[in-house]
This record gives C-alpha cells, sequence and structure tokens, in this order.
C-alpha cells in the first residue's frame, strides 16, 4: 500500500486528508506514475462535428490529424473517440497527450493551430479544441488494475502499487496533490469571445476535467451481459442527464463517447468526459445526484456479485486547470458545443 | 439558510469543512438548538434483557424506572424502544435525556445506579446502563422536519432554520463544533473489567453513536407500503449486516429498535442505536458499504419520487464521547449485549 501522492510531491499540509492515518481501502486501485522530470502534462482534444450525411468529409481531416501525430514533437500517445450529440451531429474527438510542454509547443505551432481551420473551411464540418497543460499537482488518475494503461496514462512512466487514498467519498480531491494546500475553488466565470467565425472560450480559475473510462473488452459472455444490461444503461442515463441539465449542478458539457479504432470502427471502450465549473461540484453530483448515486448503486451490485473475478477494466483522470492552463476554440459548431455552452 | 454550527459554538478553525462557503443544500434539513447555558448533555440508556417467556417479570423494573425519571431531577424527556437480539433475547431500553450533568448526577446517584442491580436480582433478568455525557461541541443532530422534535432534541430550546451542511458526506462531521480543530481519531480500545458479577466496559477516547429514526406515524397508506415494502426490507438488511458483522467495519453493536408506548406497544417509529470505534469508521460504512450504498440508494429512490409531498420523518443524533463521558455496565446479559462485543 502506497499513498497517492508521490515523495516529490509532499508538501507542508494547510488541509487536512479526508480519511485518518490508518484507513484501509477495502480493494485495491492503482495510479499513473510520471518520472520526477515531468513538471506538466498536456491533453488536447481535436474535435471535428459533422451530420452523419456528410461523414466522407470529415475523412480528411481526420488522417491529417492522425498523420500530425506521428510527426516530430508529436504526442506520446492518442486515441479517439467519437458519439452522436444532443442536436443529432457525430462528433469525433482525437485526444492527444504530452508530458512535455515545449515538444507540445513546437507541434501545436506546426500543427494544431490548423485544426480550427479558417473560413475557408468545409462548411459541412465543424472544429473545435479543447486543452488543459495542468502541472502534475493539479491532476491524478485512478485504475482498477494496473496492467491496462488508459489516456494520459499511457505516457507515465508505470503504475503505482495499491494506493490508499480511494473507496470514500473524496479519495479523488486528496489524490491531487494541490489539495495538500488548496480548496482549489473556482474564480470569476467563462466567457465567449468572437474572432472573425472563431468563437474562443475565456475560462476561469479551477475549472475541472474528468475523462472516466470503461473498458469491457476481456469480459466474458455472462459479465459481458451484465454489464451491458444492467450497468451501462444506468451509466447512459446519468450521462444524459448531464448531458441535457448538466448546468443546473454546475457541468458545462458532458460527451459519453465510445472509443474507435483508427478506420472508425467502435472497440469495447468508453468513457464519459466532461467539464466542470469545480472539482467540489463534481464531487456534489458524485457524491447525492439520483442519477450517480444510481449509477454507484449499480456499479457496487456488479462488483460485489463478481468479486475480483471481475474482467471489467474502470479509469478515470481528473484535472484542476488555472485560466492560463486551458484553451477552447471553437469555428462552425453548433451553440451547445462543448464550453460554448458555459457563455 | 443558518450554518450548522451556532455562533455560541463557533471557534478558529484549523480544520476545514468539506464543502466551501457558497454550497446550497438540495433539500431543507434542521438541528436542534439548545440555549448557549448548556454546556453538556446527558443521554442514557437504560436497558433490560429476558426471555420472551420471561417478559412479565420485567414489569417491574420498568415501572420502577419510569416512575423514576417523574421524581426530583428526573430528565427533561425519555422514551422507549424494544427489540429482540441476535441472540434471541427481547430487549427494551428507557432513553432518558438531560442538559444539565448536576440534575442528572443526582437523579444517577438516587435511582440510576441501583439499575444494573446486584446479585439479589431476578436471575431470569439481564440489566445494562450505556451513558454518554458529551459536551455540547461533541454532538449534531439533524431532522427532515422542524415540526416534531425526537430523542435529544426533546430537550433542546427549539429546532435551528433550514441549515447549510447537509445532503453531502462529511456533512454530519461539519454539524459536530468540535471539528473545526478536532479530527476525533479514536485512542486506545475498549476492555472489560469484572467486579462481582457485575461487568463494566472501560472505554476509549472518541467513541461514536447515532441514534437514526424513522417515523412513518403521518404517511398515507400508498406512501406507507412503499415505506415498508421498499424501503424498510434494505433498512432492516443493513441493520442486521451491523448486528452480526458490524465488526468487520468498526462498528461495536447495533440495535434495531422499535419504539413502544408505556404500555409496551409498538408506535410507528423505530431506529438504529450504534456504537462505532471513530466517527471515521460510521462514515466509511455509510458513505461505501454495500449495506448502506443500498440503504441510501432506496431512500434516495422513495424521497426523490416523493419530493416534498413525502410524509416519512428522518433524524438522528450522533455523539463523539472522550472516555470520562462514558459509563458503561453490564449484569446477566449474554456476551453479545453491546458494548460487552467490543472487549
Amino acid at each position: 500500500m502506497e499513498p497517492a501522492i508521490p515523495d516529490h510531491l509532499i508538501t507542508a499540509r494547510t488541509r487536512h486528508p479526508r480519511v485518518p492515518a490508518d484507513y484501509e481501502p477495502p480493494y485495491p486501485s492503482f495510479m499513473a506514475r510520471h518520472g520526477p522530470s515531468v513538471k506538466t502534462l498536456v491533453m488536447a482534444y481535436f474535435g471535428v462535428q459533422f451530420r452523419a450525411s456528410d461523414g466522407a468529409a470529415a475523412k480528411g481531416p481526420l488522417a491529417a490529424i492522425a498523420a500530425s501525430f506521428t510527426a516530430e514533437d508529436g504526442p506520446g500517445h492518442w486515441d479517439r473517440a467519437a458519439y452522436t450529440d444532443e442536436q443529432g451531429f457525430s462528433n469525433v474527438i482525437s485526444i492527444a497527450y504530452w508530458d512535455h510542454t515545449a515538444s507540445f509547443e513546437r507541434w501545436f505551432s506546426t500543427y494544431g493551430t490548423a485544426w480550427s481551420g479558417d473560413d475557408t473551411a468545409d462548411a459541412r464540418l465543424g472544429f473545435f479544441t479543447e486543452i488543459l497543460k495542468p502541472s502534475v499537482e493539479r491532476y491524478e488518475t485512478l485504475f482498477s488494475a494496473p496492467d491496462r494503461a488508459e489516456g494520459v496514462a499511457v505516457i507515465a512512466e508505470g503504475m503505482s502499487g495499491m494506493v490508499r487514498e480511494h473507496a470514500y467519498w473524496g479519495g479523488m480531491r486528496d489524490r491531487i496533490p494541490l489539495s495538500q494546500t488548496d480548496a482549489m475553488e473556482p474564480t470569476g466565470a467563462p466567457r465567449i469571445e468572437e474572432e472573425g467565425g472563431l468563437l474562443r472560450v475565456i475560462p476561469h480559475d479551477n475549472i475541472c476535467l474528468i475523462r472516466s473510462g470503461q473498458d469491457w473488452t476481456d469480459t466474458d459472455p455472462e459479465e459481458r451481459r451484465m454489464y451491458l444490461e444492467e450497468v451501462e444503461p444506468v451509466l447512459k442515463a446519468g450521462m444524459d442527464f448531464l448531458r441535457d441539465e448538466g448546468l443546473s449542478c454546475g457541468c458545462f458539457a458532458n460527451r459519453y463517447m465510445r472509443v474507435v479504432d483508427e478506420a472508425g470502427r467502435p472497440v469495447e471502450k468508453s468513457f464519459g468526459m466532461s467539464w466542470w465549473k469545480s472539482l467540489a461540484q463534481l464531487e456534489r453530483w458524485s457524491e447525492f445526484h439520483p442519477t450517480h448515486v444510481a449509477i454507484f448503486g449499480a456499479a457496487m451490485k456488479y462488483l460485489s456479485r463478481l468479486g475480483p473475478a471481475a474482467k471489467l477494466r474502470l479509469y478515470h483522470e481528473v484535472t484542476v486547470a488555472t485560466a492560463d492552463q486551458q484553451f477552447f476554440e471553437y469555428r462552425n459548431c453548433h451553440p451547445k458545443t462543448g464550453m460554448l455552452k458555459a457563455g
């Protein structure tokens, strides 16, 4: 058992963790571990939006950005996911991760800035770019198994052993190193600026992003049936609530996405990705909103029935970013796209 | 909306509450309010234990203690509850509350010390006395409605307005004034001493007691059916778990009791009463144990279906006491009785 916060990020506390020193979690969980030289991470979401009938038009930009990821200074890892949003548009997002800001900035100035396009872009397509560049003190991960990294964890040095601070409400906060000294309360509110057809969201301090994933690749038929019939519909109902009514509880936007391979075919992995006004508001929804209480109850029932035999894999990554660690721009997207709802 | 901790108990904080200053609970709750002159409360549980067939033998002691409560320096309020324990014994507990230690001590030396009896007592009966005398900084209450006090709240000056610190995990702790400066971690472990057939439990610091009640008196037939068929069985399963396997998660003893009138007839009120190694362990069970997650889920579903029309009343009182604010003694009780399990 090891503490969630690695040695090199431990500071003199002014705030207490939620559990006493003798706390022991009832089941194992693991975290991504970066080497001490890693100071900042980059999580970049490049989205394209289109009517399903215009799918062919998106192929060029999707191939181009995939190619750019293999160029010099490209990301250490990227993946891609798709979903149909509340306006009926298809959205495909290429998600790329760096652990070195300078490499990212070089790559971005060469390839990334062009993603959102200009007014010569194909009018059938909308484009958006959503980027966080948190210092490592401002994020955490959690994995149900240590042997298959996802998302930002793929570029980590490796996985931790079993960590202590999980399986209680507040563990998410306690795993973020900055929680040792900072409540991470939001200051200000996001606003939108337009410049030549490009909408930029000017963010506020301490916005929160969660990517929370499920991987049922390894489940046998009976477990798969249980997941898809008993858990997934409850998860989807919660995701739909956040998408449609999330603003009522501090969630600016939620995308419940299916991971796809390079050919665009769905694989047996999904994740919810949501933008929150603050970590506290994400905590409140998770802990007390009927839609998440139902998700948590269904997951608990599932996992306690299967025990360690469960082959379902769960993970998440949670970031709380300062205003200057954020970047959002949107072109030709409908007004309910991502952080545009926050304006 | 008012803060849970009243003005006269606010101190300079060294520990933070779990929610930010702009937190607003999603539904109303209320707390008992004592006048500033009240420094200490007394919660005294006087139990008698017997085989169901020996019920007649218990009538004398039950009548005697009821009479003693009306004597000078008697409690400001008392009630009585019954249950059949895991060994098949009937237990009837008379629960009395004082808000003035000196009155209690005078009453106790005259009437209370005799309760546990001596070796001349009726061999068909077991007796136990469990008392907490917390300073007001060490306890909190919560009520779903402000117009019917129960338990210790009956001797309070009145009820608060709507309080802020509830409807999130950690609210219980945040409502206890001592949480402003103290983690209330347990030190030591209880042990048992015998003296002439009387077993005394020598407690540890920061033991935790919760009395958590339900009152379905005012429900109409359909709500009553929902409560008794959909919620109560789930509650009972959690109560049975704590009774039978509670030691595995820090619960020394749990009694799921039915309130009875002076003639011993059950009324439409029940409560769980449990002794915990620490507040933290009560928090952990409440928040993550499958049995309480199920209770919470059933209650959430029930209350969100009924909304403000719900006539079910819920309340609790939670105390964290120092070793010298506790008193436990048992005579002729079976070894699974109350705090005897902690030895």
